[in-house]
């Protein structure tokens, strides 16, 4: 049991709003238009708003809502809600409809979201960076669990094939190679010691090894996540996350804040500290903690690093360009003397440019 | 003025729908918890669904309205709508409130469609081939009219430049040179006669003249797409629609299907006939007038080319598998004797792989 929620938006003059003749007209043309495709419309409730607009509810047959607002700023807002698993009209109905309408009360803008499908098993809306709405073609979920840490998902898709899902945020896709490797900036890792913060799908562990490093330490404090990008994530992170122990390599399931903080205390160091974290804060005016957070690991970073090691970070989509220059500052302002360039490359199951950032400790 | 639409839903056991006490319990439980982050919320209606479930409608202030609905299959739904430039919530408020929400009431699932935006200047709300809704980092709506064929957008984003949208989907962008380069088929073009259905944009004009074919013959429908283009996106089209006749060119306004039917009867031919008009439809069960035209289109050209000719066609993207299928089936069904091949590739602001055929008449 499911249920499909269409959106349908017009502007009008703001004078047919707060017009009382010419809002009971509209009511009446709305529902006259509405009520060709739905049938056995009701009026349940009709309501001023206090601002000199009007709410409207109506039922229908088989549990069908119809909200219709008009705002004194001239919006006319009509929502269709009906429940099961199939739609009350097809997407080209919608669309029929939205022109209807605008042509019914005059409107010099329309516009219809077609039916969002809620409440079902497959779940399909995903986020980006910047956190727009993106529907992915999903013909599959085959894992969905709330951590401890975040709400896990990995979906399958056609398009990207299986993509691992975290808090409702695609986080990789089989077909997202280009993120591991501009993440890894062209570098020759042959002989080098890394440490990766995150990185729990293992793509970069695996992409890594394949250069015989000396040693990689990575840190990913979901162990759930590692359990089911092994399982299912496979052409991603190869058969790095079988075991948590190898020759030149190891798993640390645990909090790579802390890691951080005890290299500090302990005097490890590492050639090249990768950033595989969760994505820095969509704009420098929001999440103040968070951006701290990310002062923090570069700062600890800095002092892991001898002089040409590098920190290597992704950052974020070109949509949230706000929060590429508060990296750039943030990197700027180190204590440390750095240098600092980008990559940038279009992942294509984030349907968006991504940027990187390679910050060298001089 | 424009406003956003907050959609949160969630999955309990029926019994809770059902049964009385449980039901006025999750009541004041939602109340409880949406209450807390909604200033003043007033219940404007309580009515009871004829299969047993529910049917709130709150107020609050600055008109914010809040539906809440329970239904006897144990699906749950909330909905904040707040008016003005500002979110009620910021995003991260609303992952935060499903999570709340979701412990409070003891769901099993919950699910947050973070603010739609709605009723605003710039339309950033798109669709894929296969009707998924795609929201767009739109900067700036650079053109916005309802010809007599279809609604004309150009849009400017950070990702991929210019995006000509048509009828709320996206046609084209600045970015999808892979598009027009997969469309024609690595062929070579040279001394060719070659005819375009549709190509409004001037894409695909703009790249075969560049191989210095023999004649190049264009007929768009719609002379504000031509315009548009020209005007915004020569990055695509060149200078290739800034007059309509050429030394090895023509651009005819017209209808394509029209042009076929009198090219058969005036005996002309070409030796590449290219459908880049409108897509196929998504599926076989809808849209039988379309498919029809598709292969009314597909009999025509077949007749227009020589032998060892070839019919390019976009067709769909990868998530539409059965009008992919369709498409074969009519090629496979054509009375001409013909052979016939396929090519893909990701297009960026389609964000969806999109596939290409060749037929080859025998």
């Amino acid at each position: 049991m499911s249920f499909n929620t269409t959106l349908l938006d017009f502007s009008v003059a703001p004078e047919i709003i707060t017009n009382p003749v010419a809002s009971a007209t509209l009511h009446q043309q709305v529902e006259e238009v509405v009520g060709a495709v739905v049938p056995g419309l009701t009026r349940l409730i009709e309501d001023l708003l206090p601002s000199g607009g009007f709410h409207m509810t109506y039922t229908a047959e088989n549990e069908t809502f119809v909200t219709f607002r008009g705002h004194r700023s001239g919006l006319v807002s009509v929502q269709i809600e009906n429940y099961g698993e199939t739609f009350l009209m097809e997407n080209r109905a919608v669309v029929e409809l939205e022109k209807r309408i605008r042509a019914k009360i005059g409107a010099h803008r329309g516009k219809a979201i077609l039916p969002l499908k809620r409440g079902r098993d497959i779940d399909s809306y995903f986020y980006t960076s910047d956190e727009r709405l993106l529907e992915y073609g999903v013909l599959e979920t085959i894992f969905d669990e709330v951590t401890p840490y975040q709400h896990v998902q990995v979906v399958r898709t056609r398009d990207f094939g299986k993509i691992l899902v975290l808090d409702g945020f695609h986080n990789m896709s089989e077909k997202d190679f280009i993120y591991t490797e501009t993440l890894m900036g062209g570098e020759n890792y042959e002989g080098k010691t890394a440490l990766i913060l995150g990185g729990g799908d293992g793509g970069l562990l695996c992409e890594l090894l394949k250069q015989n490093p000396k040693f990689v330490t990575m840190v990913e404090i979901d162990e759930v996540v590692i359990r089911e990008c092994r399982k299912h994530l496979r052409a991603i992170c190869g058969d790095c996350l079988d075991k948590f122990d190898g020759d030149n390599y190891k798993i640390i399931v645990g909090d790579a804040f802390q890691y951080l903080k005890d290299s500090v205390q302990e005097g490890r160091t590492f050639d090249y500290i990768f950033y595989d974290l969760s994505d820095v804060p969509v704009s420098p005016r929001h999440d103040r903690d968070l951006w701290n957070m990310v002062k923090d690991v570069l700062q600890d970073s800095m002092s892991l690093l001898p002089a040409g090691g590098k920190y290597m970070s992704h950052v974020m989509g070109v949509n949230c360009p706000e929060a590429l220059e508060e990296f750039e500052r943030l990197v700027d302002e180190l204590p440390a003397k750095t240098s600092r360039t980008s990559s940038s490359a279009y992942v294509p199951s984030f349907m968006e440019t991504w940027v990187f950032y390679q910050v060298t400790k001089c």
